[in-house]
C-alpha cells in the first residue's frame, strides 16, 4: 500500500495490555507512529479470555487502519499476565485473532514492566518504579527484570499503589466511624463517593454497614479508583498526607532493595500515579533525588511504543538507539 | 412427645450461623441441651442463599431430632449477616424452611457477636474481643453492642484476625523471595502448603508466581486457614512471633478504644484463635490482665447456646440468671 511504502520499510507493532486500557501502536523505522489504537482494559485469565481478546482485536484493528498488516514484520505484546499469554488455550485463541487481523509476523510476549522500562530510558540497565493500580520496584539488566520487589497484586501486595491509597482512604473513614466521630475531609469524600451520604449520625453503625456494602458491590480492585481522592486531599487532610507519605516510603524502600547507594543508572517512573505531577510523584522524585542525585529520572508514558520499539529493535539492532530518541526524545 | 414433657415446659432454640459452621441447639429451662445440630458454614447473601438455608435446615433438623418442634416457643438466630436475614427475599425463604421444620414460634435475629457475648458472661455490660476468620472489639451495654471496632471484613479490616495472620504469612514468604533469599521456617511452610514446593531456586521469579497463583485459586478468605501455620511457628520463627505480636497489639488497641482504664466489667474472648490456648490468646490475655487486672475474662465457646439462652430469657426473664449458670457454668 502507498502509505506503507512512503513510511519506509518494515513496520513494528507494539501492544500494551493493561488493566485500565489496551493500547496498540504501529511504528516505522524512523519512529513515526503510523497508527494507534486504544480499547478497554483486559485481564488475560481464562475466565475473561474472550473479552480480553476482543479488546486486543479492537486496539490492533485501529492501529492497522491505515497500514498494510503484511508490512508489520515484528510485534511485541506487553502484558501484566505475560505468563498467561503463553498458556496453550490463550496462545491459540490469540493466534487466531492475529490471523484475522491480517498479521503474518510472529510476536514476542514480555511483561508490561519491560515495555514501561524501555519506554522510559534508552539504557539497558536501570530501575523501574511503578505505581498505578498496582505497584513495584524492579532492577533491569540488559532490559530484563533481574529483580522485582512486590507486584504481587492487591490481595497480597501492591503496597505503594493506587489500590493501597484507595483502600486506605476507606479505612480512614471506617476508623473515624468506629470511634463514633465524623470523618475528616478525605473520609467524608469517600463516604459521599461510595454511598452518597453527606448527612449522617456517626455513632450509628448504619453508615459503616452502608460503606462496607458499597465497597463489596464492586470488584476489590475498583478501590484503586479512589486514589485521586487521596491526591486531591494532599495538604488539606493530614490523613491524606499520611497515606501519601506511607506509599512514597514503601516505593522508596523497595527501590533501595534493588539499587545500591552508588548506582548511577537511570530510574524510570511508570504508572498513572508517578507519570503525572501528583503529590505521590513529587514525594517519590524528591526521595530519589536525595539518595541518587546523579541518576537520570525518566518517565514511561507510552508502554505500547516501548513494546513497538522492542519489536523494531529485533528487526534493526543498529538503528535502535536512533529510533529510541525519535520515539521518546 | 414424651421426651419433651419429661424435660419440662417450653423449649428454646438457638442458631449460630457462621462462616465455618452453622450450629443449632434446643434447651429446656433447666439448661439441658436436648438436641444439637451442626452443618456447613453459611453466608447469608442472596448469591449463596439456598446453600445457606440448606445448612440452617440441616442443623435445625438435627437439633429437633428428639424433641417436638411445637414445644419450641422461642428462637434466636445469630448471624454475621444479621442485616441480610431481615431482607424480604431471605426472610421469606427462611420462614418457609422454618415451617417445613415444624417450627411454629417466631424468631429474633441478632448479630453473632451478641450470641458470643452472652455465651461468655451473665453480665449485661462488658467487652467482647473476637479473633477467628475475622476480628473485632466491642463494648456491650445491656447485651447490645454500643460500640464496635473493626469487624469490617477481610478486604477492609479484620486486622487482628486469622485472615490477617494467614495473609501476612504469605507476605513473609513473598518478601524473602523478592530479596532472592530462602524464606524462614514459616515462609517455607506456607510455600509447601500452597504450592507443594520444597526445593526451589529463590532467585527465580517462578516460585513467586506459583505462590501468588495458588492464593488466587481460592477465595481470599481461605487465607485464614493458614493462621495455624503462624501459631505453629511461634517461638520457632521470629517472623511468626512478629505477626502474632502485631495481631495481639491490634486487638488490645481496639479493646482500649471501647474500655476505659478503670472499667471492671467482664471481658469475653471469642473466635477460634482466642477460645483455645493459642499463642495469640496468651498474648491477648496477658495484655488484658496488665491493663484491666480486676476484670473477669470469660470465653465464648458456644454461640448457639448463647442464642438459645437469649430465646429462653424472652420466655422467662426471672429464671435467666440461673439458666445461664446451668448452661455455661
Amino acid at each position: 500500500m502507498a502509505t506503507t511504502e512512503a513510511s519506509g520499510g518494515p513496520l513494528a507493532l507494539g501492544l500494551d495490555i493493561g488493566g485500565t486500557s489496551t493500547r496498540a501502536v504501529v511504528i516505522d523505522r524512523a519512529g513515526r507512529r503510523l497508527g494507534t489504537g486504544r480499547a478497554d482494559g483486559a485481564n488475560l485469565t481464562s475466565h475473561a479470555r474472550d473479552k480480553a481478546l476482543d479488546a486486543v482485536s479492537a486496539a490492533v484493528a485501529a492501529a492497522l487502519a491505515t497500514v498494510s498488516p503484511a508490512s508489520v514484520r515484528a510485534a511485541v505484546i506487553a502484558s501484566a499476565g505475560d505468563n498467561n499469554l503463553n498458556r496453550p488455550e490463550i496462545a491459540s485463541a490469540l493466534a487466531s485473532r492475529w490471523a484475522k487481523a491480517g498479521l503474518t509476523c510472529r510476536y514476542e510476549v514480555v511483561a508490561d514492566a519491560v515495555a514501561a522500562f524501555v519506554a522510559g530510558t534508552p539504557s539497558p540497565d536501570g530501575t523501574l518504579v511503578l505505581s498505578g493500580t498496582g505497584s513495584l520496584a524492579a532492577r533491569f539488566t540488559d532490559r530484563r527484570p533481574a529483580q522485582i520487589i512486590d507486584a504481587h497484586g492487591w490481595l497480597l501486595g501492591d503496597l505503594g499503589s493506587g489500590f493501597f491509597l484507595g483502600r486506605s482512604a476507606v479505612q480512614v473513614a471506617l476508623a473515624a466511624l468506629d470511634q463514633h466521630t465524623r470523618p475528616g475531609p478525605l473520609g467524608l469524600a469517600v463516604l459521599r463517593t461510595l454511598t452518597g451520604a453527606t448527612d449522617f449520625d456517626p455513632s450509628s453503625r448504619q453508615v459503616t454497614s452502608d460503606l462496607v456494602l458499597a465497597v463489596h458491590a464492586q470488584p476489590p480492585v475498583a478501590l484503586a479508583a479512589l486514589a485521586p481522592l487521596v491526591t486531591a486531599h494532599a495538604g488539606v487532610d493530614p490523613e491524606a498526607d499520611r497515606l501519601l507519605a506511607a506509599a512514597a516510603a514503601t516505593l522508596l524502600d523497595q527501590t533501595s532493595m534493588v539499587r545500591t547507594a552508588g548506582d548511577a543508572t537511570p530510574i524510570v517512573l511508570a504508572g498513572s500515579l508517578l507519570t503525572t505531577d501528583t503529590p505521590l510523584a513529587r514525594l517519590v522524585r524528591s526521595g530519589l533525588a536525595a539518595t541518587w542525585p546523579s541518576a537520570a529520572v525518566g518517565v514511561a508514558l507510552d508502554g505500547a511504543a516501548g513494546a513497538a520499539w522492542l519489536a523494531a529493535r529485533s528487526l534493526d539492532a543498529a538503528g535502535a538507539e536512533h529510533l529510541h530518541a525519535a520515539l521518546f526524545g
